[in-house]
């Protein structure tokens, strides 16, 4: 094998640069390409810009044996496009900046770049420029992506009102007991059956689709995407919002294959469901009288989509509902890369 | 001393997102700030963005011995200033992302943002968002950096004609010559008298104001930062614009500190002048008829600057002439972070 360091920084930039999306043909506002000292683009007139950034760090993000190359170009791509997705913006242009040891196998940086073009490509962005360097230690792929959203209609944590109804979308958790699934097989294989809680750690789709044509319905107040955890993320938008927040147990969505997962962790349901997680989805405050149309939509596009409680006038408080009718609260605490990881 | 790992997280970065800009008032552009999923921008009509993106890794393009915090942040800052004047565009928005291990000193990272704050702020520019995650190993700074031009005013690689003149500013080479005496030093004091040396490599001044009052004179073709060195730069150029370029070694800047260092360092003084280096310097393509107006702005804004050859018809050839008139090649080879450091 050719290694990164033998082939040469230039070489290996050429030819991440000639990777090409599969769909081709929309309209990119890209004025000048990667090549230069920066790129050049056109925003759209009457649009903001967004803009987020999300790093994949070897060992605290993730391990070769379990997702590279194209794999994990897509996870990167898909964790940018879901802070986009939280603001309803759409996706435009990203930069890379790449930190790999000399003897990393340049094939997978070309590979890991066209999971990253074609996972941007499917809402229409591109990659317009990065970066490449040598590292030591652990490795790092951080992406900068920037999307354009109509002035004044992107969605934030702030804006959510008293009475206004929480909506999730996906099986929250998910992901979270696939990293510890993963873990806990201490690099062996995984078994089968928890695959599909290995594919929501591994391969999420953020809801770009989706916060896009909710967006147009206008009846979203305030959203974040989870991947934090519901319980650090809701109390992002309770605090941001200046309210709190009830959760109806008896709403939340079956996941039974979550539950197994609890057994064999040996974890609480909730601590999965509620604790620190990476799941790329949303949470969002929905005006009540837009319920419906909310949840007609999300049918439509086959996107698992539930109410789950409301916000609440008492500043802070984020409690929960059991189906017998007791109260308890819960607690805001996130991941913390420090910390746990 | 409180580590970043006893600190946690979102501790961190609370403190990091308190630090202002020591100058303020100006427009930002800013509708959202850097806490939601994603910031949110305004560009200005008519314009163009430019984007750009740099990386420190530690023990790769610095030591922790040498520069840290405050210093840190201001280099990382002026590496993305420096694509930016290279395009002419006015810098306005920066993003963040960092990785350091838990045992990193939060008062460091605080220290990091100050500098890169103030470092953009000069020109205007902010930091709108960020990333901080911990790592293993090596320690990184990654920065992306956006900025506006006005419709199809940025300067390119591409666009120099054989006949326009050939110019640079500073002193290339310094940076470079100031990185190997460091080295050099293996972990002792760098002798005082290479001073302005090891400054020109840690605590470069991207030339952005001087980019942008010389593009009002519209009398640039083509502009590149010499941040590879000029021969690789040039190159790029030359490769770009389909033309070649002849310098003349007689009207190349001198520079008795650059010299001394050289005998010091045991090499030819042209390999620290043309060879790999971290100068963030321009090298531009001048319209002759401009060159008395673009030297007159440089000595108005006291910036060095020299017109040291010209650009020939003859695609890809890269040659000097000596005083006696003897015609040498020049090789692009540039840095290249996989092979040296």
């Amino acid at each position: 094998m050719t290694t990164v360091g033998e082939l040469g920084e230039f070489e290996v930039l050429r030819r991440m640069r000639m990777v090409r999306p599969s769909r081709g043909g929309h309209e990119t506002g890209i004025t000048l390409g990667p090549v230069d000292d920066a790129a050049l683009m056109q925003p759209r007139e009457g649009r903001e810009l967004a803009a987020t950034t999300d790093t994949l760090v070897e060992h605290v993000h993730y391990r070769r044996e379990w997702i590279h190359g194209e794999a994990l170009g897509a996870r990167l791509a898909e964790a940018n496009l879901s802070d986009l997705a939280a603001m309803a913006a759409v996706p435009r242009w990203a930069l890379v900046s790449v930190g790999v040891r000399r003897e990393h196998d340049p094939e997978d940086l070309v590979a890991l770049q066209r999971g990253a073009i074609e996972a941007l490509g499917a809402h229409g962005a591109r990659i317009v420029g990065g970066n490449l360097t040598a590292t030591t230690g652990a490795e790092w792929f951080a992406m900068t992506l920037r999307g354009e959203v109509e002035e004044g209609a992107a969605w934030t944590r702030a804006g959510a009102r008293a009475g206004d109804l929480l909506a999730v979308t996906g099986r929250p958790g998910r992901a979270g007991a696939g990293a510890r699934l993963a873990l806990a097989s201490a690099g062996g294989a995984v078994d089968a059956q928890w695959a599909p809680l290995v594919a929501a750690w591994l391969a999420p789709r953020a809801r770009v689709t989706f916060a896009r044509a909710l967006a147009a319905r206008q009846g979203v107040t305030a959203a974040i995407d989870i991947s934090d955890g519901v319980a650090a993320d809701l109390a992002h938008v309770c605090e941001a919002s200046d309210i709190g927040v009830r959760i109806e147990d008896a709403a939340w969505p079956d996941d039974a294959l979550l539950a197994e997962a609890a057994s064999a962790l040996q974890l609480p349901l909730d601590a999965l469901r509620f604790g620190a997680s990476d799941d790329y989805e949303l949470t969002l405050a929905i005006e009540p009288a837009k319920r419906l149309e909310c949840e007609a939509l999300a049918a439509s596009l086959e996107v698992p989509f539930r109410i789950v409680g409301e916000f609440t006038g008492t500043a802070g408080q984020m409690e929960r509902i059991s189906a017998d009718g007791r109260v308890t609260p819960i607690a805001g605490d996130g991941y913390d890369h420090f910390r746990s990881g």
